[in-house]
């Protein structure tokens, strides 16, 4: 029963995907960590949806390695397992295909600032990490692409801890949060964002990047040590 | 008891919201006057449209101090708070991030009146206000939002009874109307001829504006005062 | 009772356009014919859909004149008048503002034949009647919009019973058919071609009409003395 | 009883198109394959899906001769018969005009891989054949359509057995696959990725496609010897 509570917010997390519509089939995935326990849940490898139980969960360690269960975890396993090494602060990772932020992955774009929407959680655009280079791609791509993530951040000056979600270059979005649920709301979050986006080029191609004191208002609004947004 | 009526309709309105799609997560919120007693009731902050009831509607007066009820109300509240105040005869107000209305107010361009879907709202293009200059935004933000609209349509020659929506530029659509329900009405309304004006755009980017004999004779079917739409 | 056929139809097909995704609120409208009685059923202005009852639907002549029932009938009343007095085959009319359909009338552009989807149902593109002239706005508008259509029918070659469907420029789409039901079909069927013609504009700005050969194969298929779609 | 099997899967393959949103009305086919018997099972012509059961499908052999049922088999059997008849591995196929899809069939365009949701399922784009010449049209067309779609991966050198989809020039898609399951599955990845290839161009029109080394990865996760996606 160690494993009982990630398993059981993994399942929760995952089942929200579909409804969220932010997934087509199994195109998408939530890993919950424990990490008292060193593990983390994570979904199935192609399991769809409407099958999953939260035993059907599987238990992975930092390092990848299966810990328990019976089915084959997620084929981006070992992104997840780089992030939560690296970044202690997380406690959940979500990883999507959905439409709009695909799009903008492909198109190997940050998301540009555009309102206040996007400021109330973030204040940069939405970092795009270039695709990797061949020999990570025949290396062990999955780890390799947490380490394209890091990267990215790194070069950009970005904290994980105020950024959580990132495009990755021809492929699609990662987001994370303290908690499963929020890196569930993140993705969410990126996907309008993404589409509002789009949506502001084609009704002004020239339109500007959201002003610096909005950006602030906004986020520090939602964020910042006098936030007013929500009940505390 | 009484605040009894504001607080069912501020929960009726907002629990519309969600199922006309204007609405992700929290973003947006609807408020009820009552102007015998000089209060509005408003959507707590930050609580998810589900677990909403009538009880926990904030009530509020018009220089934004909560007057009853436990939770903290919409960040926003002080923008609807102004718009009370100064303009007489609004009953609701509604604020939402929807897709097609936030876009184009993050264009910061105005909607322009393409077709009778517009005109039998409005006989004008819907306004676009600038986005605020740095000491409103540093100052009291959301209380200077509703001054911001109000000299937009001081600026522009436009009557908030004639003209129930705006776009803040870089934010989102406010609305309004004699009642909430109208006002959540005019907010599905925006959110629709915003998408089809963009469409229009792309179909024909000559495409003009509608003309001024269409326009009068389109609001005037159903505002005039020889008007024949509806049921008198 | 005997007006109670056509009191059933109207209302059910009323009841499919917010089914079929075609109406915002009350925007739009339809009627059924009884041509041995002359007259038809149409929906009352402003009635939200979910508020209809078959008894609700107001009975008219073909000048307009209200028959039967004490609701006053949709403002467009006098366009589907004109259409029954002087198109003796058609049985049904349908009135909406859905998004694709709207968005191309305001663009005052015909939509151009790109494909069988289209083909399977028209051998043309499908007309746009151009705006008015004041003085026919100034009149008895919605019945000189009857007019505007049958002219630009005269115009282009037309015939209403090889092409049931018209956009009417800076308004939106008018459908009909030899039964209610038909028209109904035929407005989802505008509205899906409108939304791919767009599309497919958008792929390819020089993308080619459909040519000739490809027209008569798919509308024959479904339409032509040896047609081999559907049950005969 | 000898066609119950197929029958039943045909009937709730057929199902799946309206749950998936790639049909209106009757605008979509799906087809299973008994090779044993040198039969396929089809749904019925111009039946909307709601009336649909396992009875009612239509049994067809490989020269589109009914074999058994009451019904017309849908318009597009010939076509299914020539691609069973010579692509011997395939056990179903489906046809639809999902609206993105049939758009960039009409806009005579190959889908460019521009990402990993593309090469997941296969390593080239997805090919476009283009409109038959007009002697095709005049014959047998919808026996013609299969050996246009065959001739087009003859020349383009793709195998039927790896690229599982096909857009008809100014038609829309067919996709196949080993089960009549898989073939639906391939028609919703289709559309998805025909929408994500749209906005991708529109987002950056001058988007690289997808690097090889990325291609195969992807490809070989779920397909390649040593495919770790899934459950095996």
């Amino acid at each position: 029963m160690k494993y009982e509570d990630i398993r059981q917010t993994a399942y929760e997390t995952n089942m929200q995907l579909p409804k969220l519509g932010l997934v087509l089939f199994t195109f998408g995935n939530v890993s919950a960590v424990d990490r008292s326990q060193g593990v983390f849940a994570i979904k199935p490898s192609g399991v769809p949806y409407e099958d999953l139980t939260p035993e059907k969960m599987v238990i992975v360690d930092f390092d990848g390695k299966i810990v328990d269960g019976t089915l084959r975890p997620s084929s981006d396993t070992n992104t997840h397992a780089v992030l939560y090494k690296h970044w202690e602060n997380i406690g959940g990772i979500v990883h999507t295909h959905s439409t709009y932020g695909t799009a903008w992955a492909q198109s190997q774009r940050d998301i540009p600032i555009f309102g206040t929407t996007h400021a109330d959680h973030l204040t940069t655009d939405i970092p795009c990490a270039p695709p990797m280079d061949d020999a990570m791609i025949e290396g062990d791509y999955e780890y390799q692409t947490g380490f394209q993530i890091m990267n990215c951040f790194k070069e950009k000056g970005l904290s994980y801890k105020e950024v959580e979600m990132v495009l990755v270059g021809n492929h699609a979005p990662f987001t994370w949060g303290k908690t499963a649920q929020k890196a569930v709301y993140n993705s969410a979050v990126l996907e309008t964002v993404a589409q509002m986006a789009l949506l502001t080029e084609q009704i002004n191609p020239q339109a500007p990047r959201l002003k610096d004191s909005l950006i602030r208002k906004h986020y520090e609004r939602k964020h910042g040590p006098h936030s007013y947004y929500g009940q505390s």
